[in-house]
């Protein structure tokens, strides 16, 4: 594996042709909006490229992949994959491909990578402001639907500005989308200012159900399959929620427990000073110290139980 | 009344010594946050610089002004109100100095001044941004405190970058803040991470409580005073409330109807192309398109069939 600079990364993409975009799995606004960018800006240069269509794309970002997408994969063709830190980060169908990627743009640090070459910048706020960089180099500007698509992805992976990965530099990208034409406001509306009623109903029902422990500094939120399904939630109501108990007042650690088939999959959040991954090492899970995950087999009352062992005492 | 530019106004500031700084009544992020930092910049001038303590300012606030404030003011001070369009805007216990404000520096367009001067920009997304430029032609740098003072400013009035105000110039901002040390982050999970455990309530009983016409496009969300006390809400879960109801999928504009006395006041907001304003000039009000409010002297339930029939059809 070949660890590329950004002047690197560009050098590749222009020698190269006939690129493949993937994307990962559950794919959010920075991997989506990091390949419509790479793939608008290689086809701005006058290259073949694609984006290999994503079969768990939600309605919310079809747009940002319309006119871009492909459902096949030639032999000869490069495979780039943004914004995805491990294979098993790939949508099921993708699997195939795994072992033949050329190329992994990405700003998630992982221990061993599985591509044949890549860009990572764990500094980076999003995929989408490297994948910027690089385009930049390449002397690619932006017009008004990459500016779309970076602002989408800086935007949703810094939650609009307000996580703590949010620097100076990212608003320095963000005024270069807006200068750009970027759709600020409608973007906004619709991945931000918009909550559909079957959201704002599960987060009153999470509130009515959670469990608090040490004066509310820990949340504990359990939502069983069957009130997701007596709230008739769809997959867009559920994303990101495990971020909700958090944004609490005075919740420090929360902990958000789903059933996926006879598993259990636990989410855990936590402000700076605490350490979401340390609870979830303990049951064979990890991630970062403000979010992680974990799953377990057992019933819902039992991870409950587990999981409230496993907080620390504040 | 003398309309001034922001070189007249650095002159008038640099010129004189004394100052009172008025905030306007119920008293926001971005009126708070540009007294903190006209405040602070006059006195790294060497000026004598205080804010009129505002009776009104909540918990959350209360920091910014820690240091800052005074109780009285002597003839000689010269008074300038921030982020206060009107008289009327004042709390009550600043009304006695209402004829003697020697400047006031806002972004609110209004038809007649109550100053005996202005520097008025509607372009600006928050009063915070003018004073900022206001500082800047003085000579003053930022320190970490007023970079706290203008983040909390413009991240107020752009709903932390999410509403149509919000423009490339924002962003530009909101980057030197951050090179100067703003606290980002804090001031984000503050302001706006963080909801309290009423608020979330509050947002749950509007949902199942609201009507919905049109198809969903139009939203009447009547809180009774009664409900308030039920759900033990203090100001602070209130705070823009009438920003809820348009951040549900699918609705257009939106009315929230609160009791205050014997009093109706309403809250109408609508997203582009829509027009709030003229809603509210059906009752004697007024504001802009996308927010607008009056009041009304009748029932709550007289409130919600008057404003129901006063909705355009969409």
């Amino acid at each position: 594996m070949q660890i590329l600079t950004k002047e690197q990364t560009a050098e590749f993409l222009t020698e190269n042709d006939r690129f493949v975009i993937l994307t990962h799995r559950r794919p959010d606004g920075d991997t989506l909006g990091s390949a419509a960018l790479l793939c608008r800006g290689l086809r701005r240069l006058g290259k073949t490229a694609h984006i290999l269509r994503n079969p768990e794309i939600t309605a919310k970002y079809a747009h940002l992949h319309e006119g871009l997408t492909t459902e096949q994969v030639a032999d000869t063709d490069i495979l780039v994959a943004v914004d995805t830190a491990s294979s098993g980060m790939l949508p099921e169908a993708f699997a195939q491909y795994a072992d033949r990627i050329a190329l992994r743009i990405d700003h998630h640090a992982t221990a061993a990578s599985f591509t044949e070459r890549e860009l990572v910048d764990p500094q980076a706020a999003a995929c989408g402001e490297l994948v910027a960089r690089v385009l930049s180099l390449m002397g690619v500007q932006l017009d008004k639907p990459m500016a779309n698509a970076l602002y989408t992805a800086i935007s949703t992976d810094t939650g609009c500005f307000r996580y703590a990965n949010t620097t100076a530099e990212t608003f320095e990208v963000a005024a270069h989308c807006a200068y750009n034409g970027a759709d600020l406001f409608a973007i906004n509306q619709a991945l931000f200012e918009t909550r559909s009623l079957g959201r704002v109903r599960l987060e009153g029902w999470l509130v009515e159900n959670m469990l608090l422990l040490e004066n509310g500094a820990i949340a504990i939120c359990p939502l069983p399959k069957s009130v997701e399904e007596e709230l008739g939630l769809v997959e867009d109501d559920l994303e990101n929620i495990s971020g909700f108990p958090r944004s609490i007042e005075g919740v420090k650690i929360a902990a958000t427990l789903r059933e996926d088939g006879n598993r259990i999959k636990i989410s855990v959040r936590a402000v700076p000073g605490y350490d979401a991954a340390a609870i979830c090492a303990k049951f064979g899970g990890g991630g970062h110290k403000g979010a992680a995950g974990a799953s377990m087999n057992c019933s819902m009352a039992e991870a409950v139980e587990k999981i409230k062992m496993a907080m620390p005492k504040l």
